[in-house]
C-alpha cells in the first residue's frame, strides 16, 4: 500500500495517509475538523475542499457533478467525501481488456495538460502562441510542440476569456490541437469503432483511466446496396455517385453511432478528441474516400495500407475538429484493419507459443504464427456459416437454433435457441453442432452424403433431394419443419473446406503440424457461438485438442479499443505488419487440391482420417 | 562550356555536343541523319525523338506543345530542333534577385519528379501507395514519404488511367502532395505575394529554375474600411461579422491576385504549389482568421509569430489543393513577416557590415545589426511621408511632386513630377526634398519655423498661418496654389523625429556611434523615391556618408520570393528571428527625451548639430 503525505492549508500542517483514502478520512484520522451533514453521501456540499494539485486524486464523480458548479470544480474545489487520494506518479495503468489475453500500459495519443499563464505586459509581450509553448515546455517539458492551426485560430480569445487559466489538448505530444477556458483535464474521451459489412460496432471510453463509458452498434447503412463485399463494391462501380453515396452512408453510420454514444450520457462531441478505426479493406477505402473497385479484382491490391492520422473533417466525422482519426493499417485487399486488431488484442504477435486466429465470416480471415512472424490469408468462405445458401439459415439472432445434440440411440433431436422460445431457423453454430452430430450418429456419410436408409423418419427424401428434420412443425415459429438439406450440406462443406484448407497452406508455409499449435482463437461473434470439440469434428479447424481452442469474442473492436488507449499498440501494429507475410490463395498452385481434400469429413482421428480421404478421394 | 555525351538509339551510337545545343544540331555535325521540312522551326514535325533522360534536355517548348499531344510528350516524345542538351548534374542554380544584394541557390520546397511504376500482379500485389513509395526510395532516394490524404484520394485513379506512369510532387521531401499522370515534370510554379495595407503585390516563379514569369499587385480589398492598420483593427471589433468580412476581402485580394499572374499565361492554378506570404503583422492575423485586436492595444503581442505552413484549404486560398501555404514568422506587434523579409532579401542578418534597414510607411520598421544579431524597432511615423495629414499632400503616384529644388538666390523652386505634366500635389520625397531645400535657403530655422520675413513673396501669411508656395495655381492641375504650410511641416517634423529616435534608440541598444553604420538600406516604394542626401540633410535617417545610403526597392516582395525558392532560406529566417532583440519603444524611458530633440534640423554635421540642438532644447 502507498502511503501519501498531504498538507492542509492554510495551517500547513502535513498528514498521511494511505492511496484510495478518502481526504474525508483522511482528515478525520488526523484529527483535521471538517463538516459533513449528509454522512459523506456527496449530498450536503459541506466538506468542500479546494485541491491544488488535481493530479493527485480521484476524477470527478458524478455526484460532485451534481453538487458542484462548473466554474468550482474548474476551480478546483471537490468534495472531501467523494474525492480519493492517489499516487500521482503512478501515471501508467495497466490496462485488460475483457475476452483478450494481454495487457498493457495506458498511454493515449491524447492528453490534456493545464496552462496557468501570467498575462503579457510591456516588459513580457511575448506573443500568445510563445507564452503558451514555453509555459507547456517549462511545466511539463514538453519542448517539440506546434499549435494546430484550429487551436491556433481561437487560442487568443480563450486565454483572454479564461484569465489566461486554460487546459491544452496534446497529440502525440507534438501538437496543440484544441484549447479550452479553465481547467478540463478530466474530460477527455476517445472513441473506437470497428466498421464491419453489416454491423458497425463502437465504444466510448475515458482517455484519462481507460475505462469504457458505453459501447454501441448499429447496421451499417449502407446495407441497402447488397450485403456484402462485393456488391458494395460493384454498387461503388455503378455510377458516377454511387461511390460517394456509400461513403456518405457509412460516414453518416458513424456519426449516428458517436451520437448514440454520447447524447445519453450528455457528453459533448467536442470532448472526444480521437477516434481509432479498423475495419475490412473495402469499408477502410469507402470511409476514406478511395475507390474500392482494385480490391475487388485480381490481384486485389489495397490502394493504401499503411496506417493514417486524419482530421475529422477530412473524413467529415463529428468529433472535436481538432482531434484525430486514427486508421490502423490494413494486411491486404482482403485482409483488413480488424484482422490487424484481432492480432493486437490476441498479443499473438508478440507471444512464444503458436497461435492460429481464425475470424469466420463471408471472407474468413486466416493468421497463423507468434513472435518470429506471421503468415495469413483470406479465403472465400462464402456466407453458409452466417445463414446464407442454406435453406433454413439465419445469422445468430433470436430464434435461431444455435445448438444441437442427436441421440445416437432414437436419433431424437435436442436444441438449443438463441433467446428461448421457438425456433425460426438455424445459425452458423447450430449448423456445425448438426453436422458433427450426423457424423457421430453415422447419419453423414465422410464426403457429405446423407445416409438415406437411415432407421429414423427425420431422414426423407422430398422433391429429389434428401433432407434431415431437426424440428418439427409444431415445435417452430413456422409453418413448415425446419431442415437441414442435402445442398445446405454441401454449401456447409464447401464453407469448412476453404476454411481448413487456408488453415493447411498457411500450416505448410510455417512448416508446422496440427500438434505444433499452442492455440487456436476463434474471433468474432460467430466465434463465441461454436463449440471448438464440433468445429474439430467437421474439419473446420485443424485437428487440436479442445483445451487449446478458444472462442475471444470481438477482438476487433477491443483491438480498436487497445489503439485508442495506447501509441505502443498502434506501433506495435506497425511492427506486425513488417512481420507479417500476406498468402493469396488465388496464386498458390495447390490451393484446389487441399480445398477438395478438406471438403471431406475426418475420421476422430485426424491421421486415419487423412489416409481414409485419400484413398475415397480416388473413388 | 560543358560538353556532353548522347547516346543515339537503336544504332547505340555515342556523340559529343556542347550544352546548349539543339538535339538538331548534335545530329547533323556528328552526321546522324535526321529529318526536316520546315528549318528547325519546329513546324513540319518531322524530326520527332524519343528523350529517355528528359532531365538532360530543355524543357518542353511552346511550339512543341502546339505540335506534339500531350500523350506523345508524357511518352518522352521531343522535337530535335527544339530541344537542347542541358548538363542534369548541375542541378543547384544559384538565383540574383534584383535590387538584393544576396545570392542563394536554388532548393524550393516542392520538388517533382516521375515514377514509372509496374502494374501490379498475383506475384506482386502491393498496395498502391507502396508501390508508388518504393519506387519513390529506389529511384530517388526518398526514404522518409508519406502520401498527403488529398492525393491518396487519387492514387488509385491517376495510376490506373496513366498506365502506371505519373509524376508525383512532393513537399519538403516528406510528404507526396500531388500525383499527375504522365511527365509534368517541368511544369512547377510558385507564387510569393507581400500583403501590404494598402497594397497586394505577387510575382509568379518558376520552381524549376527560379525564374519570374510575371509580377503584378492590385489594391488591399479592404482599403474601403480604413486607410490604416488601426482603422481595420478598429472595424474588425465593430461587430460580429466585420472581422470576418476583412478576412474574407483580403483572402479575396490574394484569390484575384493568383488569377491576375495566371490566367493570361494559360497556366492553371493547379500547377501552382506553393505559396509564400508576408505582410505586417496585422494583415498576417486577418488572414489567418485569428483577430489582431492584442497588435492593437498595449502591450502589443501578436497571437502567433512563428512561420507557419498551412494547407490552401485552410485559408481558401485557390492554388493546388495540395499545395502549401507558408507564412515567414513576425517579430512582434507592429513589425511583420514583410520586414523579415526586408531583411531577408538585404542580407544582413549574415553580413559583417553594420547594417542600418528602414521601411518608411505610417509604421516605420527599422533593424539595425548584422551577423552578430539585430534590434529593431518600430515607430508610429504616421502617414505625413505617405501624404496623409498634409494640406497638398498625396501619395506617389502620377501628378505628385517627387523632386524639388529651391534656387538659394531668387528662391525659385523647379519640381518634378511622377508621370510628368502638371502637379496636383506633393508627396513623401518631394516634402523631404522642400523641408532639406528650405533649410539650405535660410527659409526654415532649426525648429522649424518658417521664416516668415523672408525676401520672397512665395512665403506669406494666410488665415492666421505661414505657407510657402511651391507651385502657382497656373503650374498646376488645381484651383489654388500648392503650398507647403507651417502645420505640414510640423507634421514632416513629427514623422522624421520618430523614425530619428527609434534609430537613435537601436543605436543606443547596440552602442554604436553613426560612423560606425557600413550601411543604410531604405526599403519599400518610397525608400526608392528618396534623395538620400536630403533624408541626412533633414535628420530623418542618422548622418552617415550618402555613398553608404541604398534604395533597395520592394525587398518585402523580394525576400518572399528567396523564401518561395529555398528552403535554407526559410530556416535562415527562422534562425534570424532567435538572434534579434525587438525594442519596444513605448518602454523605453528615454524615447520622449529623444523624440523631442529629433524635433529639431540638424546642422550640416551632426556633431555641431548635436550640441545645437541641446543647447536650444533648453531654451
Amino acid at each position: 500500500v502507498v502511503k501519501l503525505e498531504l498538507t492542509v492549508e492554510p495551517e500547513g500542517r502535513r498528514i498521511k495517509a494511505e492511496e484510495g483514502t478518502s481526504i474525508m478520512e483522511a482528515f478525520r484520522s488526523s484529527g483535521v475538523g471538517i463538516r459533513s451533514e449528509c454522512g459523506s453521501r456527496g449530498i450536503c456540499g459541506q466538506c468542500r475542499v479546494l485541491i491544488k494539485k488535481q493530479k493527485s486524486v480521484s476524477i470527478v464523480t458524478e455526484q460532485e457533478l451534481k453538487v458542484l458548479t462548473s466554474t468550482e470544480i474548474a476551480s478546483g474545489l471537490r468534495l472531501a467525501c467523494q474525492t480519493r487520494l492517489r499516487d500521482s506518479l503512478e501515471t501508467k495503468r495497466r490496462i485488460q481488456v475483457e475476452g483478450v489475453m494481454i495487457s498493457f500500459e495506458l498511454n493515449p495519443a491524447v492528453k490534456k495538460v493545464r496552462a496557468q499563464l501570467l498575462s503579457p505586459n510591456l516588459a513580457n509581450n511575448q506573443p500568445d502562441s510563445a507564452r503558451l509553448l514555453g509555459f507547456l515546455k517549462e511545466h511539463y517539458g514538453l519542448s517539440q510542440l506546434s499549435i494546430r492551426y484550429i487551436a491556433l485560430r481561437k487560442i487568443s480569445t480563450v486565454l483572454r476569456n479564461s484569465q489566461w487559466d486554460v487546459t491544452a489538448t496534446i497529440w502525440n505530444n507534438r501538437e496543440i490541437v484544441e484549447i479550452e477556458a479553465g481547467d478540463t483535464t478530466q474530460i477527455i474521451y476517445g472513441i473506437s469503432v470497428d466498421v464491419g459489412t453489416s454491423k458497425i460496432a463502437g465504444q466510448l471510453v475515458r482517455l484519462d483511466d481507460g475505462s469504457v463509458v458505453a459501447t454501441d452498434s448499429l447496421e451499417n447503412p449502407q446495407i441497402l446496396h447488397g450485403e456484402d463485399i462485393i456488391s458494395r463494391i460493384t454498387y461503388a462501380s455503378s455510377d458516377g455517385f454511387s461511390f460517394e453515396e456509400l461513403r456518405s452512408l457509412v460516414i453518416g453510420g458513424i456519426n449516428d453511432l458517436i451520437s448514440k454514444l454520447c447524447s445519453p450520457r450528455v457528453i459533448r462531441k467536442d470532448y472526444v478528441y480521437e477516434m481509432t478505426l479498423v475495419g475490412n479493406s473495402a469499408m477502410h477505402h469507402i470511409l476514406l474516400g478511395v475507390h474500392p473497385q482494385s480490391l475487388a479484382i485480381s490481384p486485389y491490391v489495397p490502394v493504401i495500407s499503411e496506417s493514417l492520422n486524419l482530421q475529422p473533417k477530412d473524413l467529415g466525422i463529428n468529433i472535436n475538429e481538432g482531434g484525430n482519426i486514427h486508421l490502423l493499417p490494413l494486411v491486404a485487399g482482403f485482409v483488413g484493419s480488424d484482422d490487424i486488431a484481432d492480432m493486437l488484442s490476441t498479443g499473438m504477435y508478440k507471444s512464444d507459443k503458436l497461435c492460429l486466429l481464425i475470424d469466420i465470416g463471408t471472407n474468413t480471415e486466416i493468421n497463423l504464427g507468434n513472435d518470429k512472424g506471421i503468415v495469413c490469408c483470406s479465403c472465400a468462405s462464402g456466407p453458409a456459416f452466417e445463414g446464407g445458401h442454406v435453406h433454413h439459415g439465419m445469422k445468430a439472432v433470436q430464434g435461431a437454433i444455435e445448438r444441437v445434440t442427436i441421440d445416437s440411440g432414437n436419433y431424437d433431436v435436442r436444441f438449443e435457441v438463441i433467446g428461448g422460445g421457438k425456433p425460426v431457423g438455424i445459425c452458423g453454430s447450430g449448423m456445425i453442432d448438426i453436422l458433427a452430430e450426423m457424423i457421430g450418429c453415422n447419419l453423414l456419410d465422410r464426403t457429405g452424403r446423407i445416409i438415406e436408409d437411415s432407421p429414423t423418419k427425420r431422414i426423407r427424401r422430398v422433391n429429389d433431394t434428401v433432407e434431415f428434420v431437426i424440428a418439427w412443425k409444431e415445435e417452430t415459429n413456422k409453418d413448415e419443419d425446419i431442415v437441414v438439406t442435402q445442398k445446405d450440406i454441401r454449401e456447409l462443406q464447401m464453407a469448412k473446406a476453404a476454411i481448413y484448407a487456408g488453415c493447411h497452406i498457411l500450416m505448410e508455409k510455417r512448416e508446422v503440424s496440427s500438434e505444433e499449435i499452442d492455440k487456436v482463437y476463434l474471433a468474432g461473434a460467430f466465434g463465441n457461438y461454436i463449440d471448438p470439440k464440433n468445429a474439430k469434428a467437421i474439419g473446420l479447424i485443424p485437428d487440436v485438442k479442445p483445451g487449446k481452442i478458444l472462442s475471444v469474442g470481438n477482438t476487433a473492436l477491443a483491438g480498436a479499443r487497445m489503439a485508442l488507449l495506447s501509441v505502443d499498440i498502434r506501433n506495435e501494429a506497425i511492427e506486425m505488419t513488417k512481420n507479417l507475410t500476406y498468402v493469396e490463395l488465388g496464386a498458390e498452385t495447390n490451393f484446389n487440391r487441399e480445398f477438395i481434400s478438406a471438403t471431406f469429413f475426418p475420421l476422430p482421428t485426424s491421421a486415419i482420417g487423412n489416409r481414409i480421404v485419400k484413398k475415397e478421394e480416388g473413388n
